[in-house]
């Protein structure tokens, strides 16, 4: 497998081409970005943390039969992924208010969310990812309307999947947000990373948090947070 | 028909009880709001002009068959409605692309919607009004999944009933916010106000905006706009 052109670079992978057709190369970079990239910073040894748990995560889903594009990790900071068209929507699930859902909504961080709620955001960095409902997705042609509902299905699906898991770790699956993709033949293909940079997870019986709104918030050291995931998905790193 | 006690004072209207249970007073204000209050005037007439075009334009549904609160105008700026319970959205319907939808989507200002754009906002001037999913409202408990259901489907059948009345009278329904309240059986019931404060309304041929988008962004009299929209309804007032 060799490494060929730069297809796009975003806030915290990189993606390359490489001599096999429809196999993508991913770099998991060092930088970490929040609030739509107002602040950043670059932390050593995050672009490894989050390759290696995205790749347990990914694992996972597929030994449930919840099939994603990951093929295999193949270096600390590297994994080779399937080639899909990504979908331009984040899909976001919440147990637990935080974030966003407490500010638009009022409730309390922490209070538990009887059925998990869906969001769908509008991938638009000009236009800071708005929230947008099943209308806007039609008007904007991000997605067409079967797509829409399948998103959601399979956001439940993985989100089934993850709290237990998590669970199992001592951990609490607040929210995380997906990405999907079509592959060529039109599939949706859940796609991009699972990761504390894309997960919120917090410390089953002392609520601590150990994902990026330990640097959103300034909370504490994002590697630690990072690494205390990794160690209860019982993964190891090198260094 | 005897005017009691206020029972509550918006931005503007005020609404009192009678001695009819079940009956309120409602007197339109001349106060003139926007951006969530941060802009205010009070501007003569103005309460006039939507206590008679909300009752023409109730009038108008109730004969094709859309029930409503409205039961009558009592004077140039008063009218008597049923009592209902607000529900805590603001259903928005959107025919062609302004203000909110233009700045969440990046769709230009005038770009017609093919299928009408339904959306909710959550009723908190403390949160600032905001959108929010179906999903939101469940987790909000501010309206039953069904009645989530009912208030889309009554907000599509206004705007087909409104879309050809103002296009008789060479006004493009732009869009326009609904609230809907229960009664004591449980019935949804459109209720609130149906006016210029609450509609944008061009005209046909030239575009040129009579509704409180003139107020909003400074950009004409708004007495002028309402006058010209009530005009065209058929309707007239004193002074």
């Amino acid at each position: 497998m060799e490494k060929q052109d730069l297809l796009y670079e975003g806030k915290a992978k990189r993606l390359y081409e490489t001599d096999t057709p429809g196999l993508l190369w991913v770099e998991y970079k060092d930088e970490a970005t929040a609030f739509n990239g107002e602040k950043k910073d670059v932390l050593k040894g995050k672009g490894e943390l989050n390759n290696v748990i995205s790749s347990l995560l990914f694992e996972k889903l597929t030994s449930l039969g919840i099939r994603n594009h990951f093929e295999k990790k193949i270096s600390e900071t590297e994994q080779l992924v399937h080639k899909t068209t990504i979908i331009p929507l984040e899909v976001v699930v919440r147990n637990v208010v935080a974030g966003s859902l407490k500010k638009r909504t009022g409730i309390p961080e922490g209070t538990e969310v009887d059925v998990p709620v869906v969001e769908f955001y509008y991938k638009d960095d000009e236009l800071g990812d708005p929230l947008i409902n099943d209308d806007h997705i039609r008007l904007l042609h991000a997605a067409e309307p079967a797509q829409t509902i399948e998103m959601r299905k399979l956001a439940l699906e993985v989100n089934d999947a993850l709290q237990r898991h998590f669970d199992e770790c001592e951990l609490i699956l607040v929210d995380f947000k997906l990405e999907f993709g079509t592959t060529e033949d039109g599939t949706i293909l859940l796609s991009d990373e699972i990761s504390p940079d894309t997960c919120r997870l917090w410390d089953k019986t002392t609520r601590e948090k150990f994902d990026k709104d330990l640097f959103r918030y300034g909370l504490g050291s994002l590697q630690d947070g990072y690494t205390e995931i990794l160690k209860r998905l019982g993964g190891t790193i090198h260094g």
